[in-house]
């Protein structure tokens, strides 16, 4: 317990919840410099309290949530510990100066701690409910290797030259192809940009439509916090819109917004997909204010009921959609390949920003994606792991049902890889979070993805995905976890 | 010739060189977007110029700028042509809105005319003397498709999950063993960041470094055009600093430069070292300044006389550079990979700017490569090609002597992927590169890496790339060109 002694943590004599954020920033800050130091243990929350002159449950909180963002690991029955995985690049002296501060030959990143604090993923525990993450186990490696095989012999053949930004036309045809057929979205091979992954998509997006400090983007309530990051740091006014049963509420959109960010087919995280009515008004806003819509469809492909409603990008008559997808769901994420379907008038500048910014992705990766397509193996997987998923997502609502009737309420869902329910106990989401994990259950808090997940208004949720985890242990898992509420 | 009436040029009545300006621009407009097609046959240069009224030589330089940017091409004896091997994609109505300008949804990309003029690469030619490109001749392939396929195998037994921003741990090791060594980079992996090829590590540290219309970056008198891009893009005010037979002026740095970027193994395109003294200076300069050094290390490692000059990363005592490497010239393009060796108080923003640009790069390749490099099989492939690219380089001398001498004057220099050449007679090099390209032969004018190619201070040479090119092409090939001269 002695390095606490040192960390010489100062508290505002400010409101409680001041007091809870600045003890969690403080106490991430000192893992992350290295003066708490990987493995160390951490005194228990009522003697830190008590030292620190702050309530005990402040200081439960605090532990909470470094808990939940994988600072800390609880070990049962022994206490709790600075983590001892963070990544070596990550820690201590390599992310700041030895005085703490940011070296002034830096510039601010503009995202709030971003060049001090990484992402931390959380750790694969035995009953692993990740989000966003699809199970590679029945993934056709034989096939992908062939056709990559085929490919490298290809660029053998020729001699070495750089390659078009906008994307290998074999794989922007193959794209176009599947998009128009599985999602009705009108294109052609000339209207996709290929990107690496969503997260580029993003950026480029924002590069292109963003003036720093002045242009105003929404995005929904709850969000994807890589999207908004890449908003925030390209220098958007990032505002923040209410959504509901029918998605994101458009008469709340404030009347300057430039950009609005959507996942219609499946709200992430909630999973509530967007009434008709509410893509016309949508578009139909769009239309009026020159704004452009972001569509975010990141797991539509997998759809268990109903029939899919029409990609806004299908519904648009203004060239007002940018349309993101990717195949980190549909096919795994260390492939790194999404793509963007942009209007006419943003397609030059968008290869024009990706070839600022990289230049072009990799051939081979591309040329065996292009293959892979073209010769039906993509729908043929994606059929089939429709069938996996959907019957992981049938075990899961009847767990939920079984164990959770009553402190979950499953937010209806039609597609995805992942289900949300509200938590109607008084508990906290990150505090259900943390005693799942030190039971061997790894799942996001619906909090996680607010604006200000210690707000007492914040959601209270927990998200389950079902790309890694196997059928069978499901209900163990979930029962475990309705026994901790 | 009747497409020309409706082009409406409209020429300021002001000097000639603005109307030089003017009527590129024009034209070029013309081609993007789509008012003069591919394959329509310009009419000529006398005609053209009677008619607008301006000079032949200024319609004849226009011309020869835009046959040496690719967007026009010669055919001997039949006249001139607009190319109609412009990728789909950035032609006309897809660059630009039917009224010719930028939507009032896009941002500009602070890059003069980045979201409507797309960069042409030239074509291919018999013979082909292109710089950056590698031959991929006699690369490994089937060693690659090995380890590739080592590594998918690896990948598919583990469940699916993302991977480090950083890049991946065995790369990283494997990069810093190889330019510890080879390059006396003094490194670990932790130093290492991973990026999508030399452009992405320039775009990441201009996020980080350049304060948006505030930073002064310095690059040199001639620069590589992409690098200097990604910093205007970023935001960053560019001062070009001139270079002399040391290499970088660095007593005409000005004194508020915050960021200088440089190539002192083989300055891009001349080739010249940078002496010890200027390394000395530069690194003083920006250790007294509190600025950074970039050191673009592109193709040090074919090295064919004398020991290689410390890199100044090597000799940096006060963290003040970063070194930017790539595999695109020691292995193949379309791999795209390369890296930072950044010092510590930079890593964690480095590695969160690359997070928020694409969250990380393809895991295939980057573990291919790592197990590449340990194996040492990319040790061996550079001395081989060393041998081969050295061969080339040595007909290439002995022809510009044998057929240049006294018109070609060869800039000294011991390393890398090509050579430059000053011209010593009257004509401009844009004119002797387009007069190459009709007679089959493809360089690249050194008047394009300079700030302003049509100043009448613009530097006068040709760049001879020897990647491409076989050994026995070369003394036909200078010979056919030195007879144009």
């Amino acid at each position: 317990m002695e390095p606490l002694f040192e960390l010489a943590i100062r508290l505002p004599g400010a409101g409680s919840r001041d007091l809870l954020r600045e003890v969690h920033r403080q106490l991430r800050d000192a893992i992350l410099d290295g003066r708490l130091q990987p493995g160390a243990r951490l005194p228990a929350t009522r003697a830190l309290a008590g030292r620190l002159g702050v309530s005990r449950n402040t200081m439960l909180a605090a532990y909470d949530l470094l808990l939940s963002e994988g600072y800390l690991l609880a070990r049962p029955g022994a206490g709790t510990y600075v983590a001892d995985t963070l990544p070596r690049s990550r820690r201590g002296r390599t992310s700041k100066g030895a005085s703490g501060r940011r070296d002034p030959r830096l510039v601010p990143l503009n995202v709030p701690g971003a060049d001090l604090a990484p992402t931390l993923q959380p750790q694969r525990a035995r009953d692993d409910f990740r989000v966003g993450l699809p199970d590679i186990g029945a993934f056709p490696f034989d096939i992908w290797r062939r056709l990559s095989d085929r490919a490298l012999r290809r660029i053998a053949q020729e001699p070495a030259d750089y390659a078009e930004p906008q994307g290998q036309a074999a794989l922007r045809e193959a794209i176009a192809g599947h998009v128009s057929f599985t999602r009705a979205v009108g294109c052609t091979a000339d209207d996709i940009v290929v990107t690496a992954g969503a997260q580029q998509a993003f950026g480029l997006l924002a590069r292109i439509l963003v003036v720093p400090g002045r242009t105003v983007v929404a995005v929904e309530q709850l969000f994807y916090p890589s999207l908004r990051e890449a908003m925030t740091a390209a220098g958007a006014k990032v505002a923040t819109v209410p959504t509901d049963v029918e998605g994101l509420c458009v008469d709340r959109l404030p009347p300057e917004v430039r950009v609005i960010c959507v996942t219609p087919s499946h709200q992430f995280p909630t999973g509530v997909a967007m009434s008709p009515q509410r893509r016309a008004a949508l578009l139909a806003f769009a239309r009026a204010r020159n704004a452009v819509v972001i569509e975010d469809d990141y797991d539509s492909e997998f759809r268990f009921a109903g029939r899919p409603l029409d990609a806004l990008q299908t519904l648009d008559r203004a060239e007002s959609v940018c349309y993101v997808g990717t195949f980190s769901k549909s096919l795994f994420p260390a492939l790194r390949l999404g793509f963007v379907v942009a209007p006419p008038w943003a397609r030059a500048a968008l290869v024009r920003a990706r070839e600022l910014a990289d230049w072009h992705g990799p051939v081979l990766g591309q040329e065996a994606l292009a293959a892979f397509i073209a010769e039906g193996h993509l729908a043929r997987h994606i059929r089939k792991m429709r069938k996996v998923y959907g019957a992981r997502r049938d075990a899961l609502l009847e767990a939920l049902e079984r164990h959770g009737a009553g402190r979950l309420e499953v937010i209806p869902s039609d597609a995805g890889l992942h289900l949300s329910a509200w938590l109607r106990t008084g508990t906290r989401d990150h505090a259900v979070v943390e005693h799942a994990a030190a039971a061997g259950i790894t799942l996001p808090p619906l909090s996680r993805f607010a604006l200000d997940p210690l707000a007492p208004d914040a959601p209270n949720g927990l998200a389950f995905g079902y790309g890694l985890i196997d059928e069978s242990q499901i209900d163990g898992a979930i029962r475990r976890l309705a026994a901790l509420l």
